[in-house]
């Protein structure tokens, strides 16, 4: 690790690159690696629920986690009506730091990452809780995440089928168009319920701010593994809550999903299995091929902390990395003042090779 | 304000040549106003304690607050032992954005910024605690907040005499050096004893991560303001005790004090007014010559919320602003996926005029 006052900026367009040029599956399955390495360590995290300060509009968060190497976070917004203005409805970047100096090491963009690191987590978690051969996934809601769930789904756990609903026709056109000829076979289809026909794996991922109802009791048969995105700040669920009564319930980091999941809809008390148990084999996965598994995924401070370490350890791979002189450096480090009388033009941003 | 995908960015040499070019006593005095017009509106703002986590050499920090317009935080780090190894004891960046969309509008480092927000902070509580006509200023610790101290005193009280003292005569010499020609009379002294001699306020600014005691309670006559700004984390103080008990304390926000300030040695209870109560009217601020003031500064959101507020109005006189390709902004909001499959060579940075 490589501490210094600029600090490597991982644009938009560099991130764009990377993925490119790794692969959208290939990609994925590096971060699969990456969480799975650090859930499997979760205790050795420092944790604590994200900050979130909410307004009528959205809701803007910091995500921040570290262990005694490394301290990360992520600043995320959730503005649902952003779409309407051409927005996105997340945006979200992020820093990686040394702990030993508290040095900011790399920054980087993470609304891309954090849809990629999305996807990377449920396929992870479907990898252990999925019904055994699973084969077709819904998908419900045909947005931003819509693609990165497909192909992670079929690197991780090889699923050949996609059921594409939305309530928005255009969003799951642009959603098939996107999954070609990418050895997938892809039903778009009219309803949630046509959407979960045959499907053993559900995946819903809606952005309405709201309460609603995605998923009632009858539509979700047993046997099933329901990996639940879009139920994840208060007032913003998506699954009725007597699908959550009957299902076996798998969390992130239970003090945080209580407040944002779709489980704020139960008692504080009911149970949950915090999923880094179920790696360590302190708690059961899947028992049986008529469990309901759900997976109340809110996002967690983690995941992000996997992503930009995995970003991290690519930077040497990555062509023309700026750096930004983020930090005031000044050669005795108690002349700060120094600092503001220099005539010398600004120098922002070096390349770096 | 002004929403985009790209977001201007303010780096050190960017920072230093606003300072240069305005002058740090009316770079101060501009930060006053602000900082003045945002504690006069407290109880517009959502606050909390900053988050932070503390590791065996340092500490790291993350401090949101956001009213209905603009969302800030600074990210800051405090690591003692940094200064031997040639590296900043607190280095800090910050990001100001639009609650409206969530989008961030502007990143900044904040090492050179909070270290002229702390002393404008300073000097604008002194204006309203500090015996009237006090001519001279006692600064004990003469790292990298000193010169800000004294020139902030000077701008903003008149000061005339500084008294410096630090345990490293390097320190007080570097302060010396730097505050010549500046229509101050610098005083080095040999100790603390005397450098708070006929001094009517006593700005203590020591960096040791530990309880130590700067001012006992011998050394302090009545009648003086002190400004106590060291102690600033739990374990790190620099008043003895018996000071606080006849002091009347007065604090940014009393839950954050309370874990981090000087007044983590007084029990919970312990009465004090939050400055804001002074600026509304609701608490009395000095009210006699021979009351001793105190304030306990720990260094609130707020403060770095006005800084980039500052630094922000001012983007428009700077030149050759970069701006960085943070968020991702695909042409359909809900083609994110599209930004992964573009063999385009990443755009970073752009210049702005």
């Amino acid at each position: 690790m490589s501490v210094s006052s600029s600090v490597p900026f991982i644009g938009v367009g560099q991130m764009s690159a990377l993925v490119n040029r790794t692969g959208v599956e290939a990609f994925v399955l590096g971060l699969v690696d990456y969480l799975e390495t650090d859930y499997a360590r979760w205790t050795t995290f420092e944790k604590s629920p994200r900050y979130a300060t909410h307004s009528l509009e959205g809701v803007i968060e910091l995500m921040p986690i570290n262990d005694e190497v490394n301290f990360g976070f992520k600043y995320v917004n959730g503005h649902p009506k952003n779409m309407k203005d051409g927005l996105q409805t997340v945006v979200a970047f992020g820093v990686l730091s040394d702990v030993g100096t508290g040095y900011p090491i790399m920054v980087s963009e993470m609304t891309l990452l954090t849809a990629l690191r999305t996807a990377a987590m449920s396929a992870m978690v479907a990898k252990h809780l999925a019904p055994a051969n699973a084969t077709a996934l819904a998908l419900i809601g045909n947005g931003a995440q819509s693609e990165f769930q497909a192909l992670a789904f079929k690197a991780v756990l090889d699923i050949g089928t996609v059921r594409l609903y939305d309530v928005d026709p255009a969003a799951t056109q642009k959603c098939m168009a996107n999954l070609q000829h990418r050895g997938l076979e892809i039903i778009a289809c009219r309803s949630a319920e046509e959407a979960v026909q045959g499907a053993q794996i559900i995946t819903t991922c809606t952005a309405d701010k709201k309460n609603a109802t995605i998923l009632t009791d009858n539509m979700v048969g047993s046997g099933v593994h329901i990996n639940a995105i879009g139920g994840d700040c208060p007032g913003k669920t998506e699954i009725h809550a007597d699908i959550l009564r009957r299902a076996d319930i798998f969390v992130e980091y239970a003090p945080q999903t209580r407040i944002e999941g779709d489980i704020q809809q139960l008692d504080d008390n009911h149970p949950v299995t915090e999923f880094w148990e179920v790696l360590s084999g302190a708690a059961p996965g899947r028992v049986g091929g008529e469990q309901t598994t759900l997976f109340d995924c809110v996002g967690f401070a983690i995941e992000d902390f996997s992503a930009l370490r995995f970003v991290y350890d690519r930077l040497a791979s990555m062509q023309d990395v700026p750096r930004l002189d983020l930090l005031a450096d000044p050669p005795d480090p108690r002349n700060l003042f120094g600092m503001t009388q220099s005539d010398a033009l600004p120098v922002n941003l070096e390349k770096a090779g």
